[in-house]
């Protein structure tokens, strides 16, 4: 029996983790969860899951929950997500929020001693050398919940890191790839949040078209699987059928391939290194699928994706700056404040004006998360 | 340091695992080697790679090399050929003769506690239940060679054989894949030998136009894999850039890739679970391919693949039986005394005559070899 604590429980992968857990009551139980405004679905997990704890974003909220249910912890803020965190009845945690909020709780979790199954890519994006370096301290496994990291990782079983020569990580395109750049000019947000393959939330969506999520996703795969930038490749796949592949030295390449259904890859993290059944996930059908395809990725296309590897390469501060500018800049195109083509050169810029301070201290990456927010703000203003 | 004992040093698939050995001779030796008739050949490895024992096909030349190569062991015939294949100097077994030949060396070097590399179909295609049987009870490994069976044990490498739902081989369709079966009548020997994506033998490249290739390569996986025939499909990819694939029952596919280089399965077998680099292969380009193509196995097309998914299905000596009458049919093809199309005709009524026996003794299984030997070549006669 695997004891979970979910933090981010109402989000896309949050509710998927849930049904994981729900189809398996034999071998998961949820001890703990966090949200954050979404109350119904709140009220609707703790009825369903019946949790020992659980925090929410408000205090309000907090307190009304408090008297309905007066049998389980209810906390909020970000004491109740580090509460959450490390809840002592869990031995996994499931950091599915989004934003560079999952920092913190994540490194408290990893001291008392948790696996993590990692769904938040800030924060290995902003802290990876301090994430990797504490779960190496406390022997901490750091699993990883994306397809495309999941998929490196199902690649990686029975294999050597020292024979791998690498990483290919699968981009669909997002939803604007058939579009030249120039006819990215006036795309709206209704367009931007319309993805080909895969049923996401609104940042990641964006972030996918831009392809400022396979840029983070580049950080991560540096940060998870322990290579170089340039053993870092990206290619576009339509499809979305192989999820990511490895490439060892002796030129064979394993690839995992799938529908696209991110209750393989979370459970994956859940089962590793055994497998569950998922019956009601379709097979993977290639006769039916015919043809997959494979592009260069163009990195005057899509520039995010050039900015992430300078950031990455660039290292310290960099990569935080660049990712609470896109936090920032993301939420101000959904709030309609800027262009689809000027979140990046809102990055852009906020990365141009950043001096990155090398190995960074929690403190100085909060601090630049925090520089990188008001840079951006200011530009709106 | 690894010592290599190599049956069916000429071939294909001998001189590239000569090559490998050439690459790395700090990690591997070769300590004995079996050849045909192929002299000339057997005296550049013989100078060459300097081993203690070598066995040919004929008498005469067995001689002729023992005056010329008075510090080693000359043999020959089936004798000479079980002395190289138990060579107590050899760790592994690199099974690479063409036929059923192959058989009985096998077993013998199975008996004697060596690892086997088996580049041979028959051998398990003819006798799976005994050389699976022998090999668990001498706690002997089978490593596949074949860059399918390669595909499925590298896809299978951290993984639990409980958890695997289904095989899916990867098959190009051989020299006559565009043309429908109307069309094959009149195809000649020539047509037939040029496959588009692989250099192989001569009866290797007929089976893979008839697909028998496949069919064998089903029946041997049933017995590498130890998975039922339902679990066992043949899918049309006719880049031969997917080599084959696992489905898990959490739907997750495992699948192995590279360009068509028969070094990279040779050396894996012989690496395992290592890898060693293999730098003159070319790296896969997947964005220079651009589109990778999926299509359903046919059987009223593919009629040899029905014939050896039902071979194996019924088992016992009939696998045997259709095994010589397809190298019976195959050889008399080559020799122009059968058409493309009568290659399946020969073997499918050798099936229908042939009342198999259960759980054969080796004695049977050889038996049958000839009864479907002598079968075919009545009918030409």
């Amino acid at each position: 029996m695997k004891t979970i604590s979910l933090l981010g429980a109402t989000g896309s992968i949050g509710l998927q983790t849930l049904d994981i857990i729900r189809k398996h009551p034999e071998r998961f139980r949820l001890s703990s969860f966090s949200a954050g405004k979404n109350i119904d679905v709140v009220r609707q997990i703790i009825n369903e899951f019946k949790p020992d704890l659980v925090s929410v974003l408000e205090k309000d909220e907090a307190n009304r929950l408090k008297i309905e249910y007066p049998h389980i912890s209810v906390l909020h803020g970000e004491e109740g997500l580090e509460a959450a965190a490390v809840d002592e009845k869990a031995d996994t945690l499931v950091n599915a929020v989004l934003g560079s909020v999952g920092l913190q709780p994540t490194l408290k979790a990893i001291e008392s001693g948790k696996t993590i199954a990692i769904a938040n890519k800030e924060t290995l994006v902003t802290a990876g050398h301090i994430v990797t370096e504490a779960a190496k301290k406390a022997g901490v496994k750091l699993l990883p919940v994306d397809s495309e990291h999941s998929a490196i990782f199902q690649c990686m079983q029975g294999e050597h890191e020292k024979n791998v020569s690498r990483l290919i990580l699968t981009a669909s395109g997002g939803s604007f790839r058939d579009k030249k750049r120039e006819e990215l000019v006036n795309v709206t947000v209704e367009e931007t949040l319309n993805h080909p393959n895969w049923s996401m939330g609104a940042k990641i969506t964006v972030d996918s078209a831009t392809m400022m999520n396979k840029g983070l996703e580049v950080i991560e795969a540096h940060w998870l699987f322990n290579l170089p930038y340039d053993q870092i490749d990206v290619i576009l796949h339509r499809e979305s059928i192989i999820h990511s592949m490895v490439e060892f030295h002796d030129r064979s390449v394993m690839a995992q391939l799938g529908s696209p259904d991110m209750r393989v890859p979370i459970q994956y993290a859940l089962t590793w290194p055994d497998r569950f059944p998922l019956p009601d996930t379709a097979p993977l059908d290639l006769a039916s699928i015919s043809k997959l395809h494979f592009e260069k990725a163009d990195y005057n296309r899509y520039r995010m994706l050039h900015l992430a590897y300078e950031a990455g390469k660039i290292g310290g501060t960099m990569p935080a700056m660049m990712n609470a500018a896109n936090e920032e800049a993301v939420a101000a195109f959904l709030d309609s404040k800027l262009t689809f083509l000027q979140i990046e050169e809102v990055v852009e810029r906020a990365m141009e004006q950043h001096s990155p301070i090398e190995s960074p201290e929690l403190g100085a990456i909060i601090e630049t998360d925090a520089e990188g927010r008001a840079f951006v703000r200011s530009f709106l203003s």
